[in-house]
């Protein structure tokens, strides 16, 4: 790998260092050059009066402008941090000043000229004086801004609204703007912050893709370089080795999907200013098409509505309803043709005032959309795609649509969760087995501002928190971030192909000491109704008690054993998370298979286990030890298994039935399955028997070991099952 | 009144009583004449070719026939109560022969006829062998099903398949049928079940269609007169008297829109086919056009979506997609051209198969839509119009609509819940105040069957259930419906007509001994916030603790007092529905004004309420007292008044500001109210401010006696504050 990686390396740089600075101007047409070109502009003025979504899109653009010229200009010295008056104003000024320079091509109206040039001219007298932010919060501060990154997007913007205004000023006024303005805030990047800049970070790509156009604009092939290569260009920092090291090759981005899409930004424009001005550097094709993948991977990591699975630290409404994606889609769009892009597009409603917008507008419009199917997936993570991964297992149409998310991805650095080989379940677009995502109301001011709440550690990133094992109350890597940023979970099997059943296994070896959890988990669909089979295989060394959390929403309808609700206050433990789940209800004594039905929405969901004699079983809900009330409701259950080494848990999750308002008719609103049975042959083969209330048997014979052996074989009731291969299901 | 009534009896009375039975069938062209008519039959054929919806509507009645024949014909020897087998095979029966004759009629297709024909035979061969349902469920029970109820529906459908087949059949077949089963059915109805043919409820209405659907088809005149006048022929009962008592003169039907929408259907089925075949009755002239009336009433009682304010006993999910309302809306479009009710017929996406669905179709595929509007209203209840009401103050376009429901109603018989003078809060199509509707799980047979649960009688009913004022933790008429039925509350003052404010008050005097309630509800919208200012005027014979409980869903954001979860289990009463509030939360010494904010969905709410020195908060959830899990999940506040003889409580909801996961924009999350004053003068003049945290004051002046005087005044800080008449409102 890495030698691959050198050679591309040299071959970029060779492609790059024979690149005259003058040339890569000349050989353009003119300004604007970067996203929105020159020799678009007249087809998408065309477009605008044609196709609606650019329409859409122009309107929106044309609003913020002449809101901003109506406000008038306001370069304000800064002084504030995130959210006061300063640090809000200079956001607003460079949207404006972008949006204006666009409306400005489109239109030809130089009132919108004016009015980034004069903001622009306002700048250039106010950024030299400056030295760093009052407020700085961090290691890396601006100036205008109390974060450096603040600032890098602030320059990725402010080049664009530049770039549109380049030939209506004199060349004065732009000796002026580049002299006081650009070269000062990259000097700012380039020098003081280098360590920023050549960091291999998400902040960084902010930086260099802001410094990388600045250059495009400026004819300054140099600034170009260390953006590509980090200001030493040998490769070591800088955008390439950003996409080498920050995405897997499946185009995953370890913090989760919330935060790829956040991440994307930033790759994508730089990657499209890259492949305008410098196509032979092929940006787009680089590391087999990485950074389009990146953008198709993170729209199939959504539920059906376009909300990301939320998992590690994330904002559960957020969805591909973002600038970001709509950014993504078109430019992947025209790259590469595909028509299901354009149903993403549709649902975004606006698109990009550039020659890729046009297309998706004009494909649109020309009736061209497919619909875009969720598929099932692997995901692998890490830089070479060794640090474990996802699984989405799919199964229905779109809208009807059931997927389990199965998660044995590395720990996602400071967003990560500690919640190895954790499961989430969804249905029809709601999250039924739901993963807690982060605690934190976004930009709420009453919620510490709008930033990440005490409870997100104390509560969400707990394993507790997740629908994933725990052993002794106690979280993966007790909940340290450098043991578990060093070991990383492993795909054991993965088997999506099968139309008669998906099936991933995956372990971690880890997460406790001296412990090795495996997780098996199996989905098929059955007469309408679909079955996830799920057994966790545990071995340890020494004894634990282990708690399997399955969390839901609604309605519960009925148990096939007697619970009592508590009517006194009782926290299930005192650390680790568990200080947070008040005991609602407990259930001792529990049936062979412990079956829990509850209703949701429209839909009937029943969880069975395989229990113990002396299982038991907690109906929980959040909110112990929240005074403030920074915890959502969330109703959970936990089943608690005693003190054992090794152990075999079973558990089945089936979604059924379907309740009509309209015409009041519900249909199978019990649960169909009778008993569980797990059957352990030698050397980790097993038989699991879902035996259902119809008669018929649902059975998953598995070789835990997946060695691929030719023959496997268990005993029951005297009986010799065999079978080839890893495993094999059949319902009789 | 009576007198008019009378009148109206007589003259109808003429009318038909002059009618000869072969007249009528004469001056028809032909069969089917009830719903779908002969001569409407090539129009419609033609139709289904060019509109979409009947398109949809022909297709899913086809393949409801289709299923039927397929299946084959059952008719199985009752046995079987509600949800059992025979009781769902008989209402499987008489849906497929409906859909059957239809079908037949559209296609020409036999086997259709054969169909029919042969599940008629088959009837007409088991229906003389019935007695008395064997597993008769109360005093008026059927003999194919356990209550006459579903006996009378099932006329109603099959009576329309026979008139779609009747030109198919032999004369014997037809004497086959007429004698050995519609004859036979109708004397049960008018002869042994005369009690509930002749009752002024909604049950005798499906009865009364039946009888009177079957009169026209078999050609029999003193059927249709009993089915109009009762079996006396005197008018003490029938339809046009339970067209008289049922619905209040603005078209509400007092037990509440949930059954309102049920009730509708046979209403509306036989008035139409009493147009088509009597259309000298002129029914749906009837008492001002009541019919259409109750039809655009129980549409305008709904919320964004459609749903039905759920008050009394009511099912959250239903909503106006329901076959009684598709009936109701072509109809009444084919009857009034109104083109917003096209609006609502797109929601459904289907359309009656006759004229009425033709011309609906057509007008949509012409584009005649235009947008439904639901628009404040006053809504009388009572036969007269004289037992109370329910206000809409209603603000904003329809989807960000605001809208207060106010309801000072009449009891609502059975299904009625005692929340006199409550109220309930939507902004957006959410539930923001909400009512808790009926504790009951419809068919879902996890849950009692899906029956009521004994929840609904110890919760859902209870007044402490509902947004409105408690005294001394007992309910309204302590929860007995005899006295409740019995009174009344009185519309004191209403004008929904201004655009500044809507304001609406009412008083009830019965429902506490010796108390009068009074409640005055305003809303206003200033700068992008809907303010509803809430005033409860207490007057009382001895002294009484005041619980004022406001409910709510979403997430607390903050509060201006402390208050302190509980880490005990506390139960806030033991009995009127307090035995199943959990008290989550407590605060004691209040400020003036105690103001509490929380976030549901993308918007912000604030209730702030004017605190005495020893007005105490509870924070409450749902859930004591509930072994089996029957109750949602439901937060809500009490704020609880200490006693006091005579008390005036102000309490004012805002809804403010928003919250875009998209751009990550929060707008006014927090509420604006700094604090409120009650300034009382004489003579039940009041002044109310509301101090906004911006410095600028909302003032609302108010004659509590709405005595519509020509100068009013109070005092404030020795400045005199006068207006004429009953209320001024104003803002500076």
């Amino acid at each position: 790998m890495k030698r691959r990686l050198t050679y591309s390396f040299l071959l970029f740089a060779v492609v790059l260092f024979s690149c005259q600075p003058k040339e890569v101007v000349q050989e353009n047409t003119g300004f604007p050059k970067l996203i929105l070109q020159k020799a678009a502009v007249p087809a998408l003025v065309d477009g605008i009066e044609k196709y609606p979504m650019l329409q859409t899109s122009f309107a929106q653009a044309k609003e913020t402008a002449d809101k901003g010229i109506e406000a008038g200009i306001t370069v304000p010295f800064p002084k504030d941090p995130g959210g006061g008056y300063t640090h809000e104003k200079h956001k607003l000024n460079y949207i404006e000043m972008y949006n204006a320079g666009v409306v400005y091509q489109l239109t030809g109206d130089e009132k919108y000229a004016v009015f980034v040039r004069d903001m622009l001219n306002e700048y250039a007298t106010l950024y030299p004086t400056l030295g760093i932010h009052p407020m700085k919060k961090n290691q890396s501060p601006g100036k205008l801004f109390w974060q450096g990154l603040n600032e890098s997007v602030w320059l990725v913007y402010t080049i664009q609204a530049y770039d549109c205004i380049y030939e209506f000023l004199s060349a004065e006024e732009q000796a002026n703007i580049e002299e006081n303005l650009f070269k000062k805030v990259v000097e700012f990047f380039t020098v003081e912050d280098k360590y920023s800049f050549d960091r291999v970070h998400n902040h960084g790509t902010w930086a260099v893709a802001g410094v990388g156009m600045t250059g495009m604009v400026l004819g300054d092939s140099l600034l170009v370089q260390k953006a590509l290569y980090s200001t030493k260009l040998d490769g070591s920092g800088g955008f390439l080795k950003q996409i080498d090291e920050l995405f897997s090759p499946d185009g995953y981005y370890a913090e989760g999907p919330y935060y790829q899409r956040y991440a994307l930004m930033p790759f994508i424009v730089f990657a499209q200013a890259l492949d305008n001005n410098l196509p032979e550097l092929k940006i787009f094709e680089y590391k087999n098409g990485l950074l389009p993948k990146a953008v198709t991977t993170v729209l199939q990591l959504t539920i059906a509505d376009g909300k990301f699975y939320p998992i590690n630290d994330a904002i559960k409404e957020k969805s591909w309803m973002t600038p970001e994606l709509i950014f993504g889609t078109d430019i992947v769009y025209k790259l590469t043709g595909n028509n299901k892009l354009l149903n993403v597009a549709e649902y975004h409603g606006k698109v990009m005032l550039s020659a890729e917008g046009l297309a998706v507008a004009k494909a649109i419009a020309e009736g061209k959309t497919e619909r875009f199917e969720r598929v099932p997936m692997l995901i692998s993570d890490g830089a070479n795609g060794d640090k474990g991964g996802l699984a989405l297992l799919r199964m229905g149409d779109s809208e009807n649509q059931t997927s389990v998310l199965f998660k044995f991805a590395s720990q996602g650095m400071g967003h990560g969760h500690f919640d190895r080989l954790g499961i989430s379940l969804y249905n029809k677009g709601e999250e039924i087995i739901p993963d807690y995502g982060a605690a934190r109301f976004l930009n709420v001011a009453a919620k510490e501002g709008g930033r990440y709440l005490p409870e997100n550690k104390t509560w969400a990133k707990h394993t507790i928190a997740h629908n994933a094992l725990v052993l002794n109350e106690q979280s993966h890597f007790a909940g340290k971030l450098k043991a578990a940023e060093e070991n990383d979970p492993v795909l054991v099997f993965a088997d999506l192909e099968n139309p008669a059943v998906q099936i991933v296994s995956a372990t971690d070896e880890n997460c406790y000491d001296g412990a090795s959890l495996n997780r098996t988990v199996a989905m098929l669909q059955v007469e309408g109704r679909t079955y996830v089979i799920d057994l966790n295989n545990v071995k340890n060394e020494s004894s634990a008690m282990l708690d399997l959390p399955v969390y839901f929403n609604g309605q519960i309808l009925s148990a096939n054993f007697d619970y009592t609700r508590l009517n006194q206050y009782k926290v299930l433990g005192t650390d680790q998370g568990y200080q947070h789940l008040i005991v609602d209800a407990t259930a001792q004594n529990l049936p062979a298979t412990a079956s829990l039905t509850w209703m949701q929405g429209n839909g009937f969901y029943t969880v069975s286990t395989l229990a113990d004699a002396n299982t038991e079983c907690f109906i929980t809900r959040l909110g112990a030890n929240d005074p403030d009330y920074n915890l959502r409701h969330q109703m959970g259950m936990v089943f608690r298994f005693p003190k054992a080494k090794n152990k075999k848990l079973l558990t089945v999750y089936e979604m059924h039935g379907d309740y009509n308002p309209a015409s009041e008719a519900v249909l199978n609103s019990e649960g169909s399955v009778k008993s569980l049975q797990l059957i352990e042959g030698d050397d980790e083969k097993v038989a699991i028997l879902l035996q259902l209330k119809n008669e018929k048997t649902i059975q998953l014979l598995l070789d835990l070991k997946f060695a691929d052996s030719v023959t496997n074989t268990v005993q029951i009731n005297g009986e010799t099952l065999s079978w080839d291969k890893n495993y094999k299901v059949s319902i009789k």
